[in-house]
């Protein structure tokens, strides 16, 4: 028995893959074509849920990264999203800069890492 | 009491999230306009800070990850003011690349992990 | 004696660093000016090499971080290259995006992180 778990394993990548306590998950995208919102919205639906499937929630997140394929149009609606999202006094470290992503359609991508309870 | 540790959390994100004997340290950033080497300068004095705040210092580093808004303009530079500020035979993994940052202004952003002692 | 285990270190990064059963590698490039796919496979080569000396192998891969200079020309050459590398079953959580690197003769960077046994 392995002391790796992964969840979502396909032949490019897992979604998760849990050790040692901790869950990092691939970089999650939205629906493409979608605002910024909607897709940020998206994007932490499915962290909600593959940290559920892994067994812990948002109040344990430890890292954030975010890539906007335009910073300068995207980062105040992302941030509000975010902001809706995230668990009072139990914010991840976080960092935000400008990257295109895998299509030109996705505006969002966001990668975390969580403990485990 | 939580086994997760962070410092300075506020609505958006935690300047730094201790767990499991590592601490992650956010996206650092320098004072808005200044040149690439005074940002460097001001980001490397407030990493050290925080890892002081977190019980761990420079000698311990496991990653940095680094991005320039101009690469071919500041590569020079940061890696001259990373090279003087470095811990001799203790440098982390590192990676860098090119990124438009949150504002303009911002030449230079820095994120590093470290061990506790 | 350190708890940390540093490999091919110098004055501005190391190549590897190992702590507390994780082993992070620092970004790998190929040789400049090749083509993605050779960039790719000499970059997955390079990866091999530290995960041996590390102690581990591509089998215990937790995270794959990729950045390609001009993600619409590589993206593809350097998935097929990727899947004809990863280990079935245990791929790693992954994420890719664009950014111009440190120079413009690299076209592909890769930084993962690996489980020791």
């Amino acid at each position: 028995m392995s002391d790796i778990t992964r969840l979502e394993t396909g032949p490019r990548m897992s979604q998760a893959v849990i050790h040692n306590g901790v869950v990092y998950l691939a970089g999650q995208v939205g629906t493409p074509g979608g605002s910024v919102t909607e897709q940020t919205q998206a994007i932490l639906a499915s962290i909600d849920r593959l940290l559920v499937e892994a067994g812990t929630d948002k109040t344990r997140l430890l890292t954030a990264q975010i890539w906007l394929s335009d910073i300068g149009a995207g980062f105040a609606d992302m941030n509000a999203a975010w902001e809706a999202w995230a668990a009072k006094g139990h914010t991840p470290a976080r960092w935000t800069g400008e990257a295109k992503l895998a299509t030109p359609d996705y505006k969002v991508e966001i990668i975390v890492t969580a403990a485990l309870p």
